[in-house]
């Protein structure tokens, strides 16, 4: 937790950016999310936007901030002596509070009583989105609303959230304090750690799972634990594999994207990709080094006043230059930028925001986090799913994530389809059906020069540098 | 996944046992949980019931069985090319439903439209608590239901579900089969290595951080994970504690409270105490022998026919007697038991069930899970919470830990509330209050012969024993 000072220079923040707003604004912290039964829960996770404003790491708390009068009460139960019982001696509720600034205090019941007492008085009710269940099923039956209408749908916003709500506390989360960058740095430091332990531990015929729980010991040993599920695979052309049987086999590439969550529950997330055996072959190192290339064409490019969505799209360009040397797509580079065909091997965006969540605020919805107001999505396979286009402002924190694959169920249907518009050179694209995929990510942050990487050391990445580290494991 | 033949049986055993019942049965997997936002999920975990039947580890499932005609059908849908973009080639709903013995396969949509048309053709529809919010909420909505009354309610059962497939589901579970303690066994072999690896990382100044992450990282490289939140504390005498932040400090007990879950998803369940610095105070001897002796005392006494909750209670006279010993309490050790005076000592149950969850079945009602039909729970401190009362049968796997603490706020509200009637000797009692506490638990197969413990190796657990190993660590 941070100062009491943060947490009330914060909220009057808020309620500065939503001057002129009438009714109350409520704030829902989580409670625990059952893995198999009420009793047994996943490891306790606070509402990021809760944690931001509220700073409380505790279940079941709520807030409602009065816009007008601008009032602030914390709802939330003290424990009884079963509670000690089973849970020790725990500090009262306005104890709590008033570590953070607030001087209000009543039941968690009561919550539900002042929502419903500001719809009978017809004052307006702002709220966020819900990022889990219990929560979306709380406010909806409060608000006489659908459940599944209280998330942010896709890409969009969410319909029932408030809107300047959600828009003021993006712009105030996209843009870190110098505190955030602090803890961003110790967890950019602690994903070092991980991922050295995990290199240390690729060897030809380990289980990929015996390599996860060990790298993963290092984010529960010193952090709160990983900050999404750990990508270990010898398959990276699978963006989001999480089973972890394979052994490791001399030749393969194995990706390794994993994030720590530190103890104060911000995220780090960078991916490596290592030649399993500690050599790459020529192929793997033609296309390494073009993934490279890409990684540090995006940072020399990344600084305030540009468009994320630009960095990306040199990056296509950069990537289609150098696939077109090794005869992989041919034509004008320009025109298949225009057409997206960098897409069909980099299915994915560049980067996203980073912060309390690993993507930065995802639920509040994608496109008001990611994009400005004058930017549309593309709805072209890559800059699709690109989540962050925003001009660049000092204090984001963005990941730098080019990756090539060769997916062969989509180069099958791009051929198929026509897709390509005679630019892929699918006979030799074919011979790398067996490739896997290559990503390396680091995170950046904006500075008004321009960037720094976050974090300590930057883990190796160079092909050189690579093989060398894999010497000396 | 077992064979085909396991699930096949299994639901015919069901549906033989829910003869002469109307209607059809719902299943419901689960869906993902998110941690922070929708696609930033915990780590995957199918629901226990859904694991049993239809064995399918993967989210977004459901099934009905029409307990009439017999006909079962897989509701799940297929995957598109976006989804093989982002997770490689999958399998489709169908041939997931072949290797489980289910013939008929539809859209998960489907499931509503089938459930919503029994409804209207007045055909009974029977269903499990549920264990988690989405699949309350959706079930709650399906029917025209309260999300609230989906669950289980505390130790009772759940108001809304079907009593009979409730009672026919516990009987299947709560015994057995082979292949279940095969994988039994190997979570305890796992168990017994993660607790070694604990132990060999309790040494004074490392944070107790520190050594979770290591140990854990066992669960995680052999295993699916943790079974529970682990418990290691210097501060025993709280139950669910969580944090752990605390330096190990010399002459403080750990205790070190932690299961794995098999990748078969089967869990262990041991606790130790260990001396920071490795060897015992006389005190600490004292009190730990008596602790040791109950674990084994109840060890002796379970067999075939013997109701738990009778082993409970002989544990409970023992430790009075042994604690009388000490001069802690003093009086008639009958009266004592009668009063349930043990119960300021150990405030918890003797044991629980143990299988796909480490408090087996505990969504489906605790009360209807650990009890025969004549047994009433009582409300004395202590057995209140004993979770498994039930009159013990070959294939029961249950837990053995017995405990004893010294919780200042507990003995002080006795003392206040006279709740001892003279038996205890407070300022004796009180000399005690830093503490902390013990427990020892072991997993324990009911056999028809008596028992036999579950794992490979035991933990050491006699004093001498842990002090050996803790000299050799």
């Amino acid at each position: 937790m941070f100062s009491k000072d943060v947490y009330t220079r914060r909220r009057k923040t808020l309620l500065d950016k939503m001057k002129g707003e009438k009714g109350i604004a409520l704030f829902l912290g989580n409670v625990e999310s059952p893995a198999q039964y009420r009793d047994n829960c996943y490891k306790w996770r606070q509402d990021s936007n809760w944690l931001y404003f509220f700073g409380i790491d505790e279940p079941r708390f709520a807030a409602i901030v009065d816009l007008e009068s601008g009032m602030e009460t914390i709802y939330a139960d003290d424990f009884d002596i079963d509670d000690i019982i089973w849970m020790g001696p725990q500090p009262s509720v306005s104890s709590l509070a008033e570590r953070v600034g607030v001087k209000n205090t009543a039941s968690y019941g009561a919550f539900d009583i002042a929502v419903l007492k500001a719809v009978i008085d017809g004052r307006p009710v702002h709220f966020l989105p819900a990022s889990r269940y219990y929560n979306a099923s709380k406010m909806a039956a409060l608000l006489g609303l659908n459940v599944q209408d209280m998330f942010s749908a896709g890409k969009a916003g969410c319909k029932n959230a408030s809107e300047s709500l959600v828009k003021a506390v993006i712009e105030m989360r996209l843009v870190k304090e110098d505190i955030e960058i602090e803890e961003l740095d110790k967890a950019g430091a602690l994903g070092f750690e991980m991922h050295t332990r995990a290199r240390k531990g690729i060897k030809p015929g380990r289980i990929e799972q015996e390599i996860v729980g060990e790298m993963e010991s290092v984010a529960l040993s010193k952090g709160w634990g990983v900050s999404f599920p750990t990508i270990l695979t010898q398959h990276g052309e699978i963006f989001h594999c999480h089973t972890h049987e394979m052994p490791a086999v001399p030749g393969r590439l194995m990706v390794v994207d994993a994030g720590v969550e530190s103890n104060t529950h911000y995220a780090s997330d960078h991916t490596r990709t290592y030649p399993v055996g500690g050599r790459f072959s020529t192929r793997q190192r033609e296309i390494y080094q073009i993934v490279y290339e890409c990684n540090e064409l995006a940072y020399s490019l990344i600084a305030p006043g540009v468009p994320y969505l630009d960095v990306h799209v040199s990056v296509c360009r950069h990537m289609l230059e150098r696939l077109k040397e090794l005869g992989l797509v041919r034509g004008d580079v320009q025109e298949m930028v225009n057409l997206g065909i960098a897409g069909l091997f980099m299915p994915h965006g560049l980067g996203h925001n980073m912060g309390l969540d690993v993507h930065d605020m995802e639920d509040l919805g994608e496109d008001l986090v990611g994009y400005d107001a004058g930017q549309k999505r593309s709805s072209q396979l890559g800059l699709a799913s690109l989540r962050m286009a925003r001009r660049l402002q000092p204090g984001n924190v963005i990941t730098d994530e080019p990756g090539i694959y060769f997916i062969p169920d989509l180069i099958n249907l791009w051929q198929k389809e026509g897709t390509d518009k005679g630019f892929v050179n699918y006979e030799r694209l074919k011979t790398y059906f067996d490739f896997g995929g290559i990503r390396l990510e680091d995170d950046i942050l904006v500075t008004p020069e321009g960037a720094r990487r976050i974090g300590s050391e930057r883990l190796p990445i160079s092909p050189d540098e690579v093989e060398e580290a894999m010497k000396n494991d």
